[in-house]
């Protein structure tokens, strides 16, 4: 199997999967709006990892798509906030400009409503045709808004508010943000993945730590990037490497999986970003 | 028993619970404005309802506690985001100005969080002392996550966002907007507290019109009084008492019930907002 056409499939579920998901009841003047965000926001990879962890543990993809459809929204509903003008700060920030196709009112208005929306997918599949077992549902809902709340993407996005002009671009500074916005929302979607696919306490560990390293990687190399493009250079890549592995630490230790899937997770770094 | 006494305990209980509800980890200076937000939006009556539906239903308050504050924190959410700067419209709306005590994009970024915060606790609620069931939880969750989202909430606030000048206070807008944003989310919490408490599927559907209704009089009454602190008089008395009294009939629909407990619920009605 050619591995990035592994990746691709994935996305693509995915995709066909979230364009079902707008409920039919939503007002047709909230749905072209909802459509729109939930795809403009780019691809991070945690939503692709909920569902390659399923199926590394031995899992059917179809038991993590509504969860791997949560993690996108709350990653979508997290990256429309993230752009609204209330959260500049004046600060030329790693972030790059991003074109508003609706008003900040409209964004800030559906940007809420992707949460509940993701959640619901979620609880929905106890009654859909995949019939997730309501224990492992409860338990990635913990996960999920675990992850997003304000221990985790809440809690980065607010350092980032908060940082000086003196330290944004402080290492301490990005590794807690990217960690926080972009780690925990890739080791939350492994390990979902993994729970939802029946593994192993010990899988879902390690499935969770390569996600967060993944995140990091992606979070902070497009935030080197971002930074480049404004003449502020950042050097993260040692630290990048370094990161990159500690995530292949934790998949050689996933023994006794299908060495070919291992492997597609490895692809993950060299896959493009959006 | 006094009846408003017996409101005023559940809030107090639920107020109890709230404030214990804050995660652990969460950074201190995230802490202070969600304790805020939390507490600085009205009570709207929804989240009592839930408890009081649980009890009429013969369940114990216990169950209901953690879909009440669910359900309270997808209202604060909703408040906070409610009274951003850019929900403004240049109109004079009936919506009150309130005191900010933080920046904007700090309230935007921890009401964001309040949601997942009070899924969380509901999902949550399957391993803490009260062992709810899974399948209630998943089921209460996609109550909530409907009532909230782009079918419920969202959907009357982005009618109200997008009202013009001239129909702003069209009694038909009005009445769109209080029964999404306000009557939804009653109904919701009336729902829950009954699934919970483990009543009939008739009861669930009597205690949720109930709590449309009852939540559709506190929406109007509220517009009512804000409109005419601005002069803008609107006469929505005979159209709050025709919905009493819609509300009214449902609750004589729940037979075999504690005679007690349903005059509380009729008791809704004159409790004071706030």
């Amino acid at each position: 199997q050619n591995k990035s056409a592994y990746w691709a499939s994935i996305e693509a579920d995915i995709d066909t999967y979230l364009k079902k998901a707008i409920p039919v009841n939503s007002p047709a003047s909230v749905v072209g709006p909802m459509h729109h965000l939930i795809f403009a926001a780019p691809r991070t990879g945690a939503a692709a990892l909920c569902v390659a962890a399923c199926e590394l543990v031995g899992g059917d993809r179809r038991q993590a798509m509504a969860a791997a459809a949560a993690v996108h929204l709350m990653h979508a509903a997290a990256y429309t906030h993230e752009h609204l003008p209330l959260m500049k700060t004046g600060r030329p920030g790693p972030e790059p400009e991003i074109e508003h196709k609706y008003s900040p009112g409209i964004e800030l208005l559906i940007g809420d409503g992707l949460i509940p929306l993701g959640l619901g997918l979620l609880a929905g599949s106890f009654l859909d045709r995949t019939r997730n077992d309501p224990d492992r549902i409860v338990r990635v809902m913990v996960e999920i808004t675990r992850a997003v709340g304000s221990q985790g993407a809440v809690a980065g996005l607010y350092r980032k508010l908060g940082a000086t002009d003196g330290n944004y671009y402080d290492y301490e500074v990005m590794e807690y943000v990217c960690r926080k916005r972009d780690g925990e929302l890739h080791g939350c979607g492994a390990a979902c993945g993994a729970v939802l696919g029946g593994g192993a306490e010990e899988e879902v560990e390690k499935l969770r730590k390569f996600g967060v390293y993944a995140g990091m990687v992606r979070g902070l190399t497009a935030a080197a990037a971002a930074a480049a493009e404004k003449n502020h250079g950042v050097d993260l890549e040692g630290k990048i490497e370094e990161i990159k592995e500690l995530a292949m630490m934790e998949l050689k230790g996933l023994r006794g999986r299908e060495i070919e899937l291992i492997s597609s997770l490895a692809m993950f770094f060299k896959l493009s970003r959006g």
